[in-house]
């Protein structure tokens, strides 16, 4: 589709009205925080209207002490800023082939915040946990009909869990992103960051935190949002988790052409879980040579990393194809071909950028 | 379908020919113990041919001593010889409304069978299972692709698991079904046989025994013989597991014609999970008014019994609806209606045989 037909808003690729689906540009990004008005938009079902005056946020399942709290209450609490990156499980989609249903995202369904809000073991301490805690479910107000066979009948809410020493660890449950009230699209009056894993398990508008004694198994921690992970004979059904060592290449973009016999700077992001960034190559011919760009600012955990490389241009006219690989601290790197037991989601192979050397 | 158009091998309703499902015809039910050669049959991949001196059963994952053992070996341990009832965890599909896919079974996806083998307590005991063991996963040796995009991709064996506790319990590994050898489309050499569980559990043609410390989450554990199973606001997925308490009438059969004013015996069969059948009812006027049937032989734990009930059949002619209706030793009994959340498995609400009241 020429990009001159593409519907926006706020600058934003619309990929859905209802669901609302929002896409950043990736070629726009700037600046380490994104903007909350370019920040991607991720839903299932309707925006919930909840009026924050009545809102409540329910504590319960395997606690002694099981409570519920009202926004005024939490703000009150101990509080966090840091800036997180969130990125959908299902970012780069549209590059997959053969095509594959769900949301068609290019390189923007990405973004960095600041979020404000009270770390998750704060509450947890509060309703004391029993010995038998495995995980920590998140539930929304957001809920609705699916129009899957396989789904459970009759209405459904946005739920998902992550592991206890998780939940413990680093988890906010934010009311501010980058210093205002967070919006209704990104989840009002509160939702979860979980830093470090794909964006399904920040959970948005958020009602109830119920923690189990057993790996919860929803309908969005099985059916989808979760791929076959193979184990010697068998595959199991595994919920998507931790975010995969990635980088983007955000200009140039794709398509767009570069003067010829110049200097040209090629930047972008690079992000991964539970690790630094520690390389980014960046390659001009397809993949098949190497150099290694410059990391940018400093180090932050569970934010990406901007980088830039400044590329002599070719003499002659033509093609070229970009590549930029990430390395993280724990010696991963993007692999050269998709994972086929990955399913629709996880998606960090390598994607080319076509450009055009031009007079 | 008219009857005379559906096709039979040793009196079985052909379902599929590749993988081949056998039905048995539930009228032709007479004796406690259902022949071989009437047994339902329902396989998801090519019949193995599997050479039996050249075969190893291997017992590994969370034990202290794993092993291999062959046929020979297996059959110096000690034995067992049950009457187990398995059923089809499809069985009465065809009656589900609106349609669902799977294998339409009608009545006859179920038999009872002499089963010897050994105890897999005996098997377990010997490879000494670790404390953190949770699960057992049955993986047998047929496999091929599926033809559903929600699959693992590539080959895929068939694998199930049930609990520790179970597995120590009652669970046999069966090498001779009513005092033959297994015969090939039942499991040949060895199979499980899992009492009181739906037959997903009781694995053919077995290759490997895996002890796990965590939930097994295989393709045949979640995304087919699973169903939702509700918990407060959300919906798990849950594998398939125990039989739900059922009756079915044998004879007469649906259509059948019945002679006006006279005494017509209703028979047929009924069974539970872990619990005696203690009480099975039935009505004649489609469910408005029920009696008590008479339980025939004796009770066997995990096995069927029969039921009779006379009949005095009505003064005029027309239409006449029987429902059978059993209750176990738990209290359990059939509901009218079909529970939504059970997808297309564990399908044991009460179903009406229409006859004809004629002279």
């Amino acid at each position: 589709m020429p990009e001159n037909h593409i519907q926006l808003r706020d600058g934003r690729i619309v990929r859905s009205e209802a669901p609302l689906n929002l896409e950043m540009p990736f070629k726009t990004v700037e600046s380490f925080i994104t903007p909350t008005k370019s920040f991607y938009v991720r839903t299932h079902f309707p925006i919930p209207k909840i009026d924050r005056d009545a809102w409540w946020l329910h504590m319960e399942g395997e606690v002694e002490k099981p409570f519920a709290l009202n926004y005024e209450e939490l703000l009150k609490l101990e509080s966090l800023t840091v800036p997180v990156t969130l990125e959908c499980a299902g970012n780069n989609r549209h590059f997959l082939e053969p095509k594959v249903k769900g949301v068609q995202w290019e390189l923007g369904a990405v973004g960095t915040a600041e979020w404000t809000g009270v770390p998750l073991s704060v509450l947890l301490h509060r309703a004391v946990v029993r010995p038998n805690a495995r995980e920590v479910v998140f539930e929304g107000v957001d809920h609705g009909m699916l129009d899957d066979p396989k789904s459970p009948p009759g209405e459904l809410r946005y739920s998902r869990s992550i592991p206890l020493e998780k939940a413990q660890r680093d988890v906010l449950l934010a009311y501010r992103m980058n210093g205002n009230d967070v919006l209704p699209e990104h989840g009002f009056p509160v939702r979860a960051i979980v830093p470090g894993w794909y964006a399904m398990a920040s959970v948005k508008w958020l009602q109830r935190i119920i923690v189990t004694d057993r790996p919860f198994a929803g309908y969005y921690q099985t059916l989808d949002y979760a791929y076959w992970k193979r184990r010697e004979d068998t595959a199991e059904l595994s919920p998507v988790t931790e975010l995969q060592v990635k980088a983007e290449i955000a200009k140039p973009s794709q398509n767009e052409t570069v003067p010829v016999n110049s200097t040209m700077r090629i930047h972008g992001a690079a992000w991964a879980s539970d690790a630094e960034i520690v390389r980014v190559e960046v390659s001009t011919d397809g993949g098949s040579t190497w150099k290694e760009a410059t990391l940018l600012g400093e180090s932050k955990a569970n934010a990406w990393r901007f980088w830039e490389f400044n590329w002599k241009t070719p003499t002659a006219l033509g093609k070229q194809t970009l590549v930029a690989r990430a390395t993280d601290s724990l010696g991963r790197t993007q692999p050269v071909h998709r994972d086929p037991d990955r399913g629709t989601y996880m998606i960090n192979h390598l994607l080319p950028i076509e450009v055009t050397v031009a007079p």
